[in-house]
């Protein structure tokens, strides 16, 4: 039975020598990897954990967590990986909602001490519970379909919900990623979006069922990561848009020698064409590969390799066509598949699909249908089955009867030199309903009139923001890094919903 | 759900205007090949064929024989392909034994028209079948579990069994191929084995997926298939080692552009280090590939890439790495692990193993154990997990109280410049039990005491050949192009059979 046991299983059978994990001053061998492994699962025993219990972790990308994120499953546990920058009362919902007996944290006891059994510190006290135990089998009888992870999503869109997915969904979702990707024994890639998202974690089965090297970076640091690229001749990474964005920055100020990336991947949310641009600047001898999914799809739905080369095309505004494995449709009002060129709601069928939301069922139900998973992206698919993302369901913003997709405009936004940074958003408006309305970190000084003036060159006026707010601190984002226009919008909707309220 | 429909429903997302395969003189798109397949379900609807039902298919490697590998199991009934080399009684055989309700013929009615319910001539009845049927949807509900092809095994070994293979199975295999070789777009796989053979059709699936070309050869021709290489910039293929070896030498007589070839892969049957060294020096620009594995595994096991690297180390011997997504143990006469460097049988475990054997419930229970398929092959692990075969099973010679693997002897006369074919069995002896025989066919003329003195340099005395026969004929090959032990050895065990009952 191939479960999460497995790659590592093969890593030591193919390469117990070899170099699994750097991080820091830490170097670890696939069998060194291993023994650590054994010696964890036994100390979760010892405290009493067996088949199904929930373990939750929290800290910074790190050698311990790729071994809890391995070993967990394996040993028929679940791993929670929690999001680092989320507050007390934020982990103390995920950790309740979850049934979490015992919290791995880099962090201190985050405040949330008496709502599980253990708190295990994930240095020193990680490092004892290993010394303490003797080695022992990992592998225990599961059944690929079992819960392997229960993933919290980042919470860019609202309440928090537990995403569970199966040893096969992950399984599944790695022989995806390695169809695409060719992961060798001589692949050396860098972690640099957080494991706690599905960004971070999306290439560790595949980089150990290889028997590649992985090495971690703890926390997103431009100048970090390019170091390590460098010091580590890494050959793949996978980041968000923003990081990707304040990599070629970092790239272009004080370059490195970045010859040996061959794969530098983003996904988890729209990329502005003039980002992919930059990057591809600032990488020049390195294939650019978009991937678009969703934790709940563990998380792999389209592809675009070699993006590089459809710079100059409309196909730079694709997320890619549908990986080997998955099967994507674009999905009408009606239920039905919608023709080529209609917008739909993008659904994802196939063996990476979670196996529903935790204890949710009403929101598993609106999630799941016939078998498919309706992500709620808009989009359509063109005559070669690349997928187009217009929006997500609910930025849509519809002003005076018109759809606006926010990443168009923000698209024509990012064209301009002086944008940094740009999210758009609807506001209520009297007139029409919603407003356009944009707020722009700048990266030279502009004006908000002058920005208003190149989008009317680009797009309809319906589309064109109303109003473009300019300020100087970074905009909020989610600890994945995806900006967080819900935060950014709530203030207006918050005095729209009193108005109701008081009307 | 993914099912074998996933790979052309995908084809036609992403390339419909494709070509999907060239026959000869038939080209076909994407599109075209769909709607054939279309056409063919609503024809096998319109004879009362549904859910489960058999449809063999016999003939020469042509576009038909691939929609029908492909349409039977989407529309939910089962493919049964059979040997086109195998004479009527064996045929019935297959026929009755898998109750095959419809028989698709190239080559007749084959004496086996009594047997079926309709035969259907290959070329022009196919055609009119399609011609007079309406398309219908492929896909029917199709549990991923539920049989897909009954593959009646080759008979190197004995009695003849169908081979179970679910949807899930071949689907796995696909992934485990195209995880291993890159499959894209661009791919133009050239079919060279038999597709009733896993050879032949291990990489259909795969090519489908990714929406590349496949080229058929009717049957092999090692001329012919150069020139296909050329003609089409062929950039995969894969042949058993006979194949590969008249290739060769066809190459060199007679040199054609093979540049565009990537891939050579070679799998099916034992191979010898000399064979491999001609090969490279035959195709100097291509990658030669070793799969190792059985129709009872979909059929990929084990995989050595890039094997003319390794043509000067003892890796040469191996057959590679255990696939990624397929667990390889070896297995001693206790049921457990052996430890590195020790003989025992080659056992396999992950998605891609069989269901069982059609009706032979007391073959499956042998072959299936504790979830692990046992292969039959001895061999042995290096500490990096390559393969090593030592022998079948049943090829291993006894002599005098020695254990001696045939293919060790063989590869020894491999290494005289003077032969073509080498097989080694054993033969009953009085003495010894039995003794080491070995038949070969020279390339240029060549003594049998020359071949032992050669031999004597090379192996222990106790494995060199009692006897050499050395005969012009080929050696005798399965319609895979496996050589026929059972057959050369026949002759002398019957012989000793009778001595046994006459005693």
């Amino acid at each position: 039975m191939v479960t999460m046991a497995s790659p590592l299983e093969r890593a030591v059978q193919v390469g117990s020598q070899r170099i699994a994990v750097s991080c820091g001053d830490v170097q670890l061998t696939y069998a060194q990897t291993a023994e650590r492994c054994k010696r964890l699962v036994a100390g979760l025993r010892g405290l009493g954990l067996g088949a199904g219990d929930r373990v939750a972790v929290v800290g910074p990308n790190c050698h311990r967590y790729l071994e809890l994120y391995q070993a967990v499953p394996s040993a028929g546990m679940v791993i929670v990986p929690l999001n680092a920058r989320h507050t007390s009362a934020e982990l103390r919902y995920a950790i309740e909602d979850g049934g979490v007996r015992v919290l791995f944290s880099a962090l201190g006891d985050m405040g949330v001490a008496d709502a599980v059994e253990h708190v295990v510190d994930l240095d020193d006290g990680y490092e004892q519970l290993l010394a303490r135990s003797f080695p022992e089998e990992i592998r225990t009888e599961v059944d690929e379909n079992d819960l392997a992870g229960l993933f919290y999503t980042g919470g860019t869109t609202g309440a928090s919900k537990g995403v569970m997915l199966s040893h096969r969904n992950l399984v599944a979702n790695a022989t995806h990623m390695a169809m695409c990707w060719p992961f060798t024994v001589d692949t050396r890639f860098l972690i640099i979006a957080p494991l706690f998202h599905a960004a971070g974690s999306v290439a560790v089965l595949s980089t150990v069922w290889s028997a590649g090297l992985q090495v971690t970076l703890p926390t997103f640091d431009p100048a970090r990561a390019l170091d390590l690229i460098e010091q580590h001749a890494i050959t793949h990474t996978l980041v968000v848009p923003t990081m990707l964005a304040a990599m070629s920055e970092e790239q272009f100020s004080r370059p490195r020698d970045v010859s040996s990336l061959q794969h530098l991947g983003h996904g988890g949310s729209p990329i502005a064409a003039e980002t992919l641009r930059r990057a591809h600047a600032a990488f020049p001898s390195t294939a650019l590969l978009h991937v678009y999914g969703a934790t709940e799809l563990a998380p792999l739905a389209t592809l675009l390799p070699n993006e590089e080369l459809v710079l100059d095309t409309e196909r730079v505004r694709s997320c890619g066509q549908p990986a080997v494995g998955v099967d994507v449709a674009v999905i009408g009002a009606d239920g039905t598949r919608q023709k080529t060129g209609e917008v739909g709601e993008i659904a994802v069928r196939g063996p990476n699909v979670m196996l529903g939301y935790w204890n949710k069922p009403a929101e598993t139900a609106a999630a799941l249908v016939d078998g498919w998973y309706r992500s709620g992206d808009l989009g359509f698919q063109d005559e070669e089955g690349y997928v187009f993302l217009v929006d997500r369901a609910k930025d849509m913003i519809v002003s005076g009867g018109e759809n606006v997709y926010s990443t168009e405009v923000e698209d024509a936004l990012y064209k301009h030199p002086a944008v940094l940074e740009a999210a758009v958003f609807g506001v209520p408006d009297k007139k029409w309903g919603e407003a356009v309305y944009a707020v722009v970190v700048p990266r030279s000084p502009v004006q908000a009139d002058e920005l208003i003036e190149h989008c009317r060159e680009l797009i309809a006026g319906y589309k064109i923001p109303k109003h473009i707010d300019v300020r100087d601190e970074p905009l909020p984002k989610s600890g994945a890094g995806k900006v967080l226009k819900r935060e950014l919008r709530s203030t207006y909707w918050e005095s729209a919903d009193s108005d109701v309220a008081g009307a």
